[in-house]
């Protein structure tokens, strides 16, 4: 049996999102960006995806950019934001357990003489609503904080964040990294008060390298790729066609039948949760049903570490996560773990199990059984 | 009958890079930064391709980085370039026919202060080497010359360029935006003396959204997109593996039975042009043989606007492109058109062929059948 239980780092495409992609590379191949009708069709494609995209956040198709993915959605809202309003001011405000797409691009921006200021996280992995009011200045700009952790599951309350936010400061600008949030919540930009979001395909059963940011209409972003003057000159390029398209297919996809999607991703969950009870020393980081991410399960054993579990996993087909994937450089103990205040001893034995609408419950069964079988002959050796 | 004569634009997918994306989409589908075997079986098409492409420049594989398409490449490598080496001075060449990927980010570059020196080109559409000679200066840190342009197919002399260049200022560097001419040429940076180099997927029949950079060992380029540090940190971003395995087929068909390739590419490019002069009143702007690149036939005709005959042709179901087609926001009159000196009358009245390797001898004489039909019909409707 294969157990792929790391969909939080990638997923396996949709038969409708391999279809589009086809297509679009074999038959409707145009530039987008063509007078003739080749490119006309090419470029239905693209609004045919906006299209979707608007109606499952419930905004206007131009306030959706499509990019290269998440880290460059991440990347263009926080550089391109910043550098285009920085007459404002120079304060960015985010947390320590963001995303290094979010982190990284802030300690560029920490160069260029940018303030940036980062929000603690409590046992729940949640930001301090007071500490966020008191660190609001006349010369914020700009506040970032992700919708889902992608280590843990924790959710922010992102509409609160911005109640509080706006109050403090209306012309802060309110950036929720969603890249592992969409298509598991229904996300209203307009009615939760956000003006910047990040979403990646590939985190939803679309393609890889591609992706959007959501920018309301009239909030200002300087572009980080310049040339032919494509999506109105604030993304330069020729449009990736297969990608978008395959997007679009993906979040038609996920956003029907949503509720029943997200059920199941949540029994599954839930159910993981339980049966990781049957086992020793087990510290579970994520929450049960809507307390935390519905495809998150994050769970520490103790006297086990965590790339040795991963590595004697993958020998019985479970692919998981030994915390974030997203980084090839990702330091050894993370950021969120500790936030989080886990004991040290399961810092570095923490796996990240995750869910996507391939997972059955007998994956799951055949996880525990497995974890049962491993997990003594593991601590013996470990402790030897 | 139809005829795709927009291959400059963008080109139709190989069967073997179709198989390669579905595949991977679809059974190889793990984040390739991932620690399990999934994860290193997604790494392994990187690396396949990575020395694919770097086999077919004579480079170190080490020295190819992944990005998402020419324009981006364009981007990094002047913005990045400039960035990186501004400490040694703030002057750039370049010349006035570049793609806008290349002369927008220039203009962006000039407003933080850089001085760029555009080139004219002559009747061929080459730049003078007098005149580059003379516009570098000791401040001088780059110059960026096209290796092929995209609406006549002129090839500019990078080797002398570079000689040039590296003579006068050692410390210059050079970039060449070869999109237009990998899969065309056999490139050898190192013996041609270029330290960057842009290339796009979906001009040689691979995937959209996705090229490459190559930067020689020791040039300094600052990243445009920060994150989870893919890519030895240049560029993060989950690696897009689809594309950059679809990347690689190309490449490898593409540079394989090369010369027969070009050879066709050739064939069609001159039998086109020999049947265009049975036509009254054309112009051509590009060369047969190798005196300009094997895929395009730049054809200007008197009395008749482009816009016209590009959709008269599109009726017909030959697709061509008026100017280049990879912008959305093109200025109604081409550069490289005024440039060469084409007459004023001719200017708004020119249409580009551009042939891949699905193209027929059959395609062409359709197509000059069409025009035959076509242009009295158009030419007296103009008139009138």
């Amino acid at each position: 049996m294969e157990a792929y239980f790391d969909n939080s780092a990638s997923t396996q495409v949709l038969d409708s999102v391999r279809d589009i992609v086809v297509k679009t590379m074999t038959e409707d191949y145009a530039n987008a960006s063509a007078k003739h009708r080749k490119g006309m069709e090419a470029e239905q494609y693209i609004r045919e995806a906006r299209a979707i995209i608007a109606g499952t956040l419930k905004v206007q198709e131009k306030e959706i950019l499509f990019t290269s993915g998440g880290s460059e959605s991440n990347n263009m809202a926080l550089i391109g934001g910043a550098l285009a309003n920085q007459r404002a001011g120079k304060h960015i405000i985010s947390t320590a357990v963001e995303h290094p797409s979010v982190y990284n691009p802030l300690t560029c921006l920490e160069e260029l003489g940018f303030e940036i200021t980062f929000l603690q996280v409590d046992r729940n992995g949640h930001i301090s609503l007071e500490e966020l009011e008191a660190a609001i200045r006349p010369d914020t700009i700009l506040a970032s904080v992700m919708y889902v952790n992608n280590e843990v599951g924790a959710v922010e309350p992102v509409e609160e964040i911005s109640r509080i936010i706006k109050r403090k400061n209306p012309n802060t600008l309110f950036h929720v990294d969603a890249i592992q949030a969409y298509g598991k919540y229904q996300i209203r930009p307009k009615k939760q008060g956000i003006d910047l979001l990040s979403v990646s395909g590939h985190k939803i059963h679309g393609p890889k390298g591609v992706g959007f940011l959501y920018i309301r209409n009239g909030v200002k972003v300087k572009p980080l790729i310049y040339g032919g003057g494509q999506q109105s000159g604030m993304r330069s390029g020729t449009e990736n066609v297969p990608g978008v398209a395959g997007l679009g297919a993906a979040a038609k996809e996920m956003y029907t039948n949503h509720q029943e999607k997200i059920g199941k991703l949540i029994q599954l969950k839930d159910y993981m949760t339980d049966r990781l009870g049957e086992l020793e020393d087990v510290v579970i980081n994520s929450k049960k049903g809507t307390d935390s991410a519905p495809q998150i399960v994050s769970a520490s054993f103790g006297g086990v570490r965590s790339e040795v579990l991963l590595h004697a996993l993958e020998d019985k087909g479970i692919y998981v996560s030994s915390g974030s994937a997203c980084s090839s450089h990702h330091p050894g103990v993370s950021g969120t773990l500790k936030g989080i205040g886990l004991e040290p001893k399961y810092l570095d034995a923490t796996i990240r199990v995750s869910f996507g609408v391939f997972n059955t419950k007998e994956e799951v069964d055949y996880c525990i059984d497995t974890l049962k079988e491993l997990l003594p002959v593991l601590r013996r050796y470990q402790r030897g």
